[in-house]
């Protein structure tokens, strides 16, 4: 089971515009749409961000009501995970309201560090404060790490019993005050890693093809999508479509002679949401994820 | 020259206090008597923080003034670091302030980070305006990491040109949100470092002596003091004092058959503020620092 890969779809995130690339989904029409498309090729987790229609990254919980029903609605087994990322609304109750969805998982960046031109405050208070919220609506934490540093906080919230498995760590490799992709720094942070967790590797920008073909090379899993990088090639010689990126990490899962993992098999090891339609709380997507 | 190991000696920080441990010095006097008598055993940066009477830290000018002056006087080649930290003030003028002193160098933290309890925001305007302040009045920076990413940070400010040589780097392993003191994410940081720059290394807590060892053994210079940590050993059985972590620095580098550098030799190389008395500041060390 192992050695499938792990597909984590990320089409928006927080900064791609429609001014830089036309091929960054906004709307949740588009989104849903995006993620149909990519879910009949084959993905294991959809890695989900929320935008108004002027591109704005927004925390309400109705634009992501529409973009999870959405998309349950075209893929009943996908793992659906929602972006509590601060890095434009900083106050916990912004930032934890999606959780109150109860998708299978949520994102959960484990410190605080900076981006090329901002710093992105995540307080040890915020991340324990998110992290029991996940675990009181069942959702499971998609540990994020830009550095070495976060990998160890991980662990820390592990051994505390603030985070339970199952356990799932998405690596960014090549932020500008985070580890680059680089094999002394990739070989140093998959080391920290228990063998029985998940792992995927994802880059920013051209880093993320990198990261995605050592991943499949050697049974990791893959953080594939336009939120990490708008271009084909790393000459940036045109614009790529998120269709495009999963097309070419299909093959490459072909070439290495490797499987995908599919959503379903992901699932029954404890990924979707347990607590779902338990917990007392206004649980609108039950009628749709009961599955 | 490179086999001289720096001993870069910090006594203070802005952390410990009299409550847990009597060997911490506080006040100016302590801390020039502290540094006086590590300096006649062998020091090569004294790398200092100021305290208001009550042991909180302040960046005024006027208290870290009467702790240069002190040092220098007794000191006259050491070389002399200030604080630009914002762990406890996050404004510009305020982190700034130290550096109209023109001490030889300032502290500068490459990103934003997590301590055990709270975020430390360093933004990208402010690194970048610290270091711009402190290339105008010939302060080198100490380039502070706590992970890789710091590293990568400083060395896109050099390639930029914000930061000029000489280099020196402070590596601190152990902090909850950066790298520990494991052997591959040494030798991963290590391996960043072009062979012409200096390093130090440290470590909070236990991991002091971890990282001093390890240097000491490979050549590399060292930073040890209370100001990260408070313990003789491991088990916690005593609390220590700065001369006697020097000490054991001094018998570790005995023992390797190494020697430490002295501070006239490391000045020498640029790391005196080749500026003082050239910029229109308030130039008060200049009657004592022009040896």
């Amino acid at each position: 089971m192992k050695n499938k890969v792990i597909i984590n779809f990320c089409p928006t995130g927080m900064v791609p515009q429609k001014s830089q690339t036309p091929h960054v989904p906004i709307s949740p029409q588009e989104i849903i749409e995006q993620t149909h498309q990519a879910y009949e090729l084959g993905i294991t987790i959809a890695h989900l961000h929320a935008r108004l229609s002027n591109g704005e990254p927004t925390y309400q919980k109705n634009v992501y009501r529409e973009i999870f029903e959405g998309v349950k609605k075209h893929c009943p087994d996908l793992i659906i995970c929602g972006s509590s990322s601060g890095r434009n609304f900083n106050e916990f109750e912004k930032r934890s309201e999606v959780i109150e969805l109860q998708p299978d998982m949520c994102s959960l960046t484990l410190s605080s560090l900076n981006f090329l031109q901002q710093a992105s405050v995540n307080s040890p208070d915020m991340i324990i404060g998110l992290a029991e919220k996940m675990k009181e609506f069942g959702v499971v934490p998609e540990l994020e790490c830009f550095d070495l540093g976060m990998i160890n906080v991980g662990k820390y919230l592990i051994k505390k019993g603030i985070i339970q498995g199952p356990y799932y760590w998405n690596f960014l490799f090549g932020n500008i005050a985070g580890f680059q992709a680089e094999l002394s720094s990739i070989a140093t942070a998959l080391g920290e890693i228990p063998k029985d967790h998940f792992v995927s590797l994802g880059g920013l920008g051209e880093f993320q093809l990198k990261a995605n073909a050592l991943a499949i090379a050697f049974g990791f899993g893959v953080r594939v999508g336009i939120e990490d990088n708008l271009w084909w090639d790393s000459q940036k010689s045109r614009l790529c479509t998120n269709f495009e990126l999963l097309k070419r990490v299909h093959q490459l899962i072909e070439l290495n002679g490797r499987e995908y993992f599919p959503p379903a098999e992901l699932g029954a090891l404890g990924f979707y949401n347990q607590k779902r339609g338990s917990v007392n709380s206004q649980n609108v997507l039950n009628h749709v994820w009961n599955i």
